[in-house]
C-alpha cells in the first residue's frame, strides 16, 4: 500500500514513523504547505502541497493529518475528489454533516473515505455503541483526560491578547465516583472540568478570563480554571502529549433488576498523535481493501465490518474469536 | 420481530425475560424437549421441540439456547435449514468449522445465521481484534473468571463415579500482575488456574483426580485444584452464575519505543446467562435486519458492521460517535 501524508504536524510525523516501520506500507510523500526544504522528516520525501494532484494515480490512500477546526472541513472534500482518504476529524457535533459532504464527493469520484477514525471519535465510539447494545439497561459515561484538547486550546489562542494557551480536559473526581456506583448518564459538563494555562499580554488577563468563561459550547457551564503563567513556565511544563479515555457502564438484569453488571475501560495514551496515527494507519488498510472491492463513499468506523481491521483476514480473525 | 427460543435452560430463561421486556420483540414460543406442561416459563407458550418445523414461517429469528458441547453442533445446522438463527456457540477452537457448516446450510436455504455471539466469544473477541489493530505493538491478554466454565464442568461430570461437579476458571494473580506490567502475550495455561468441586462416589476420589488432571485441552498443563465435597455443601455453595472477563493490553511507540500505551478492560457479569442473553437478543435484531436485506449465510460478530447493533441507525449511531 502506497500512502501519502497530507499535513506534517505532530500527527503527520507520528504517522510517518509508524508507516516506515510497517512492511506493507510505503510512504510515497509528505505534502506540506511549508517550504519542503525546511521540513525535517524521518526519511520520507517532502513535496509541496500544491503539487499533490500530480500524485493522484500513485497514492493508494491519502492520510489527512490536518486539524479539525479549519483545515479538514475545507481541504478534505477537495482531496476526496482525487484520492481515497482517511482522517480523524473530531468535531463530534459536525461529524454527520462532514460525512454527508465527503460521501457525495467520494461516490461521484469512485473513491473510498474513512472519516473520524482516532481513539475518540473512533475506538471509544465503538465501545459506546457495543456497550449500549449489549449491557442490559446500561449507562455509558465517557471521561476524557487529563489531556490537552486541541480545539479548546485553539479557541483560547484566537482571543485578543493571548500569546500562548493550552487547555487540559480533566475528569471530575465526584463524577468518576458517581459513574462507578450509579446507573445514570451524566452530562459532559458534569463529567469534566477545564483547566487552562495562558500566556497573556500584560493587563489583558481579566478580559481574557471573562471571554473564556462565557464561550458557548467550549467553557460555559463547565467548572473552569484559568492560570496565567510566564512564557518560560509555559515552554517548560506544557508539552505533554499524553491523554486518557475511560468508560464506565453499569447495567442490571433479572426479575427485580437485582443482578448487576459493570464494565470499566481505561485507555492510557502515552502520546495522543502516536496513538491516533496507529488507528489511522489501520484505517488506511481498510480503505485500501474496500476500494479494491469497489465500496465507494464515505464511511465511519460504524460502517466497516470489524474483520476489515484484522491484518490477515482468515487467520488472525479466528485467533481473536 | 417474532422470535422463538429453542432450549429452555438458564440461557433460554434469561432470554425470555429480556425479550418480554423489549417492546420490539414478541416471543412466539419456547421449544423444549421436556414435557411442555412441566416447564414453568415467565409467560411465553411452551411447545414440543418436535413441532418446531410447523412454525417455520411465523418465526423471524430462532434463538438457539442449547449447550455448545453436544446439542448445538448437531441441532443448529438442522434448524438453520428452516430458520434464521442466532447462537452463542463457544468452543473457541471449533468455531471456524462450525461457521463453515452453518454458512453452507444458511446460504442454501436463504437464511441468515449469526453464530458465537456472547460475551466471549463475542464482545471480548471484538475487543481483542480492535486492540490488535489499534494499539501499536500491543500485547493482548484475556483473563476469564472467577466463574464457572460449563464445558469443563461437563467434562468432569462425564467421569465414572462423579455425581456432581463444577469447575471455576480463576485468573492467576502472578499473571494478572505480569500482564499489567510487561508487553508479552501469556499462554492460556499461564493465565488461568482451574478449581474443581466434585461430589463423588465413595472410594473413587483418587481415580477421578488422576483422570481430571490428565485430561488434554481441559486440565493438563493447568494448575488445578480438586476439592471433594458433600452433596449438601455442593447444593449450598455452588450455584453462582457470575463471571468476569478482563483484558490487558500494553503497547509502545516513538523512535525508541519509549512511549507507552495501556488498555484495561474489566467486565463484571452478575449473571452469565443474563448477559449472554442480552448480547444474543441484540444479535437477533441484527439477523432480522440482515435477512430483510437478503444478506444470507452464517456470520460471526466480525462480519457485521457495528451500526447494525445500534437500535436506531441514524440517530443512536451518531450519538455514539
Amino acid at each position: 500500500m502506497r500512502i501519502g501524508i497530507a499535513g506534517y504536524g505532530k500527527l503527520g510525523r507520528s504517522l510517518e514513523l509508524l508507516a516506515e516501520r510497517s512492511e506493507d506500507v510505503e510512504v510515497l510523500g509528505i505534502f506540506t504547505r511549508r517550504d519542503p526544504r525546511e521540513v525535517d522528516t524521518y526519511g520520507a520525501p517532502t513535496l509541496p502541497f500544491s503539487s499533490i494532484g500530480e500524485y493522484k494515480d500513485e497514492i493508494d490512500v491519502l492520510c489527512l493529518c490536518h486539524g479539525s477546526s479549519f483545515d479538514l472541513p475545507t481541504l478534505a472534500p477537495i482531496l476526496a475528489e482525487s484520492f481515497n482518504t482517511v482522517d480523524s476529524f473530531d468535531n463530534h457535533k459536525d461529524i454527520a454533516g462532514y460525512k454527508a459532504q465527503m460521501d457525495a464527493v467520494a461516490i461521484q469520484n469512485s473513491h473510498t473515505s474513512l472519516i473520524s477514525i482516532g481513539w475518540d471519535p473512533g475506538f471509544l465510539s465503538l465501545m459506546r455503541l457495543y456497550i449500549s447494545a449489549f449491557v442490559p439497561g446500561g449507562s455509558v459515561n465517557t471521561f476524557w483526560g487529563r489531556g490537552v484538547s486541541q480545539g479548546h486550546s485553539e479557541a483560547i489562542r484566537r482571543l485578543d491578547g493571548v500569546k500562548k494557551a493550552v487547555q487540559y480536559t480533566v475528569p471530575r473526581e465526584d463524577a468518576l465516583t458517581l459513574a462507578s456506583l450509579v446507573c445514570h448518564n451524566l452530562s459532559d459538563t458534569d463529567r469534566h472540568r477545564r483547566v487552562c494555562y495562558v500566556v497573556a499580554e500584560k493587563g489583558k488577563e481579566d478580559l481574557i478570563s471573562s471571554k473564556i468563561l462565557s464561550m458557548q459550547n467550549y467553557f460555559l457551564g463547565y467548572e473552569t480554571e484559568i492560570h496565567f503563567i510566564s512564557d518560560e513556565e509555559f515552554d517548560k511544563y506544557h508539552h505533554s502529549l499524553s491523554h486518557r479515555g475511560r468508560i464506565y457502564s453499569l447495567g442490571s438484569s433479572g426479575r427485580y433488576r437485582e443482578i448487576k453488571h459493570s464494565l470499566y475501560l481505561d485507555l492510557e495514551i502515552g502520546s495522543n498523535p502516536d496513538f491516533t496515527a496507529s488507528i489511522m494507519l489501520s484505517g488506511a488498510r481498510c480503505v485500501y481493501k474496500m476500494q479494491t472491492e469497489k465500496r465507494y463513499g464515505a464511511y465511519s468506523i460504524f460502517d466497516v465490518p470489524p474483520s476489515y481491521f484484522a491484518s490477515d483476514k482468515s487467520e488472525n480473525v479466528m485467533k481473536c474469536l
